[in-house]
């Protein structure tokens, strides 16, 4: 095989490697050549928890995936179709792989994109069953339907002053944000977020973007609570026996917030001291049900698969929980599920960056490291540290570390 | 007791009887004296799919509690502090007990009243824990807050001879119609309605109201099926063996809807020959996840409890059911539940009725029937007719029957 | 000149004729090649009202400029890079050019595209000042954009047999909608519609579609307003010495409608018997707002131009209307202006034609005509006929006339 | 007359006195008893820009009318109907006096309460032509409709700490924010608003805490863009002979903004050197057409009447400005106007100031001052000065000043 690339490939359960893989070319994965897509050269490009769920093998991924939704890069050869950009110019890809010509992509949805995937709606690179477009943890990519896909940074000299921040627009920022907002997060909001890994603490950050008077974060892992309580937020430990209810009560003076995120998805934990030792994939919407206001929203940008097979029980294997949906019920509460479409969302949070009101990476601990270190990244990573790892391919992120 | 009044009682599993009772007095659960409120003469009070859960032993509803919560009256005597209405008015009465004052009211969620249930959020007249308020399944009923929950129709003599169709204002018409408003359902849109019963159908009319392009009525019950034919729907019966999303097919040339509405609630049955036999309540939810289109929305109006002591195992019994979550994150979904805020909707749909672009009695099949006949309705209801039994205990809407 | 394909032409103020004119190209108005394009064999191509503003001489439009915004064709040559479409297939072409990739594109609004227009935001085909692009009042013409612009029809055979209703799509359809729905329309509004042109009867048609109370149409010409009783709808008679506010109030009772809008734009009549003999280019909006209920929306899909050289008085020559604004003010009213985005609509309004909903040709009331004929509808649209002109430059329309 | 109470009276142009008054009744302005209402000992209340209408001599507003109706007060008295209040409870009172019974309440617009005002939609304390209800800057005052109208603060203590920012609860913020929010602010907005007056800055305030990246305040006047710069916005000097494009233009790098709030209404000046000297009515509109990007908002808190006896012009005098709507229309813009349903947003901004998220009181420059220097404030603020004056009639605001 080429070496004119490289890129981190998943092995097996547990196992990623740096390999020599082939330079990308302008085709799609079923090698028809794509005019309207461009080969970007990555600046960056970030480890993302649902990456560690194919690594833990809790997917169907097949040995040899190159992973990598999350990319920032520099076009450096583009197809015929083109017409908005041009060498040189540095882009945010959005995760979502997406056509801009279907149904779902004009109607703002191009988290479910209707042509990318073969197999079911919505595309993103580097991931299993999302319609086998190469990943971007390399050092260089292709992205088709670039015109409609690629955001621009303005000015190439800040974007790569402020490359740390801008390379969370093309998943982490966004997700979390979407998670806020279809929560119905604004101005005056007291808002619980559930997870306080790099989407919770996103979405927290975009909370408080969007205004909310007290933003809580609640997790198991008190390296990550920590953390979150040094970049501004209010915190509940779930490994605690008070319950989240009591704990919020504490903070608010009322068991209730206006509005929740699940930042969390199915590889949720219990709660309490006992809980927090196995799984409990519906624990973490029951409890947002009880703390959730008569008529709130509960915001889920933390995924929930079709199929586990690593899970614990048979229902959950088939993606199945035991919600408490009467609860929810009796309260009039609204659930939002699935991937985020980036799109709608990145070119304000750009806005937001640049004319610094919020500082994304500081709040999720971006780290950059090198490409060669991406395995020991995912192996921090999973283990549960307070950071965001972002990989710098080429070395051109100044003072990486 | 007195006789000055008198109401259908909830006596124990599968009876209910018409009792003489205290003729309402203006005053609230508690006993304390309510200046907003209204004394009204009924004139027109339903027999609703929820209270059938009541009768069915499928609550903890205590014996005597007298129900109705789908009322229509006159008004017979007024509070002191009462501005807008007068003696005579006619007027329908929204099944929320609501205040009027509270965040919820004020933020139009009447649903979720915050004040008038001590024990959670919302109120209902004749309905076990919603706060203790007289059912109007009877002769006179108290309304509170009068000036805030009363609509008073503009003219007693249409009002009358349209009594059939704005009786449906009270309860089953807003409902099956938020049920579709929350699903999305607009100009062109295709539309799934699980359920045949009124619910439904107010859905699927709703549907139809709103611009819905094919609207598709799908039950386990043939006679119900059969009525939702001849009033213009399209229908799958889910006894068969042919699948949902196969039926669907068959119709639209593709197995998804744009928009779906779970009118079943938790007493769902399974589907398929054998599964129609067996309570199977997560079946309507998981099987709308799967005929909903990506990036749809899901209205579930049917009632999912808390807690259902009369269900087959230990999860559904604390309101828990088995809900493959996975599929519609994967799709994009959300979903919206709870009990529907008439006040929102009532005015819209009046006037909907009295400009005759709706036939709601016709559609959901109004029988009126006498007080006196009302259990034989509930026995009717229960047994699956394809009716709405609307009680007429004054003996006042002309050609009754 | 070729004459390979002929097209209607602008001439001179009340002068248009139909000149043999080149066979369009896959290039766009400034000669570079579009492999995103497609030719199109026009289907139908109607003349509209915004096409009398040039013809009236109320622009600068340019002798030889090829008029014809609103086309339905069949795809006849496709460019490289058109992927979703094959030759044969049945297209609606919104009138608005967009190109897909642009911030405007991405949010829905293709009415104001930032690309394809230098001179400003917003493109159309044959139209003055909006690109350049060759009008489709001629039998092939061009369309960039093709998998973004084009609405395929799913039944060639089906497209036919209905093509008077989808002929529709392109302009007149969504340009009515847009202002029912900006108007907040929707189940039980009360509505006017200034204007009973065929913009006016496609926002009252789509306010029925959308599930309007009662819907009520004003014009000064009586033909019109005959036709618009005859297809189902109130009117009122702005030649009358009754107001506006008086003929509604005989209609609803109450001198307030809950919606209004205004189809009738900058070249507006005065109200009464001597008002209407002239132009008051502020009447509509001015009468708008007073007929309007306090909180109530008034969508504005009638044209206001930047500049109008035939206007009786400079203000209106630079596009300045004397508005009472307070008025609005007052009553709290919000303003909806802009040309439709037809792609947010046409597909919604297909499935309405294609399943019975909605019978606009009957409405705006269609008439076919020859391509040679299209200077006499031309005329007899001028002259104020209650019918919308369709050109059929091949004759394949069955039953023509 | 009795002097149990004290108020600001308006006497005729520029002339306003503080007077003895009665102290308040539970009684409307037709002598009813309201059984609903509260009187309150006021602890401030703030001189608004719309004061100085009446005070200017622009209204027709008689000699005698108690002025204020921006209020904060402390509950003394309760009618008999008032069910969540009790003594000494500290409360924000809504400029907008409303019933919360009639449709426009029900529906969130509170600002066009149908039932408070017999002459039009919206009532108000203190002002001409919105129903006779009495003045806040005073003592004492009645406020009708209190469960539904109050807004309470939920501990008397912080209350008392944070009065200087909870009085701005009554209207100013609430006001611009409503600009904001129907500008469509939000993160990553570029904000232009015009008026630097109190309004003005609210506007911006609730931009930054709505995320807008970037706002810049417009005014002629010096020493409020001064005073604007040193709260941390941008500025513009419209006094100056570039053009507000070109100012624009050198901040962003464009000459458009996304959302635009026009804070001044009616009494707009001219722009540039010459223009700043005599007032231009529509100068402020027209401006915002030009420099707001395609399918943006215009929020217009700013205050337009419908008859203005002290216009320059005829036209401007019964409230019609010659507004350049094509401009607008070209650029499919929407426009948003009226009075601020301040309960729709006073919650949610109480807990933004509770929660130290918004610094208002700084923002506007409040100065609190007591009830015999309000003619003094009146002077002040109509001269220019860039402080918002707070009445504080009973001296129980600590460090006052």
């Amino acid at each position: 095989m080429s070496s004119d690339n490289r890129g981190v490939a998943y092995i097996r359960q547990n196992v990623v490697e740096v390999q020599g893989i082939p330079f990308p070319t302008l085709a799609d994965p079923r090698g028809r050549r794509i005019e309207h897509g461009v080969i970007l050269k990555v600046i960056t490009t970030n480890i993302c928890g649902s990456d560690q769920h194919m690594v833990r093998g809790r997917t169907t991924a097949p040995a040899g995936l190159i992973l990598g939704h999350e990319i920032t890069g520099e076009v450096l050869e583009l197809g015929r179709d083109v017409e908005s950009l041009k060498k040189g110019d540095i882009v945010s890809v959005p995760f979502n792989v997406a056509c801009g010509r279907c149904r779902s992509c004009k109607e703002q949805h191009t988290g479910v994109c209707l042509t990318v995937n073969p197999a079911r709606a919505g595309g993103a690179y580097g991931y299993v069953d999302m319609g086998g477009w190469i990943g971007g943890q390399a050092e260089y990519v292709t992205v088709p339907y670039a015109d409609f896909n690629l955001l621009k940074f303005p000015d190439r000299a800040q974007a790569m002053e402020k490359i740390r921040d801008l390379t969370c627009l093309s998943d982490i920022l966004p997700t979390g944000y979407h998670g806020a907002v279809s929560a119905g997060v604004g101005p005056g909001s007291t808002v619980y977020v559930a997870g306080a890994g790099p989407v919770g603490l996103a979405a927290a950050a975009s909370a408080q973007l969007l205004g909310a008077a007290v933003i809580i974060v609640g997790d198991v892992n008190a390296k990550r609570l920590e953390h979150a309580r040094q970049v501004g937020f209010q915190t509940v430990n779930l490994s605690l026996d008070a319950t989240l209810a009591e704990q919020i009560a504490q903070i608010l003076g009322t068991p209730e917030v206006d509005c929740a995120v699940d930042a969390v998805g199915f590889e949720a934990r219990g709660h309490g001291h006992e809980g927090a030792q196995h799984e409990a994939p519906a624990t973490v919407l029951n409890s947002l049900m009880e703390v959730t206001r008569a008529a709130g929203k509960i915001g889920i940008p933390g995924l929930y698969v079709t199929d586990d097979p690593g899970a614990e029980d048979s229902a959950a294997k088939r993606g199945a929980l035991s919600i408490r949906l009467g609860l929810g019920w009796a309260k009039s509460h609204s659930f939002f599920t699935g991937q985020t479409p980036v799109m709608k969302y990145n070119r304000a949070l750009m806005q937001a960056i640049l004319w610094d009101r919020i500082a994304i990476a500081k709040t999720v601990g971006v780290q950059v490291i090198s490409l060669d270190d991406a395995p020991q990244g995912y192996a921090e990573f999973d283990a549960g540290v307070a950071k965001k790892f972002v990989i710098d391919p080429h070395g051109v992120v100044v003072g990486a570390g």
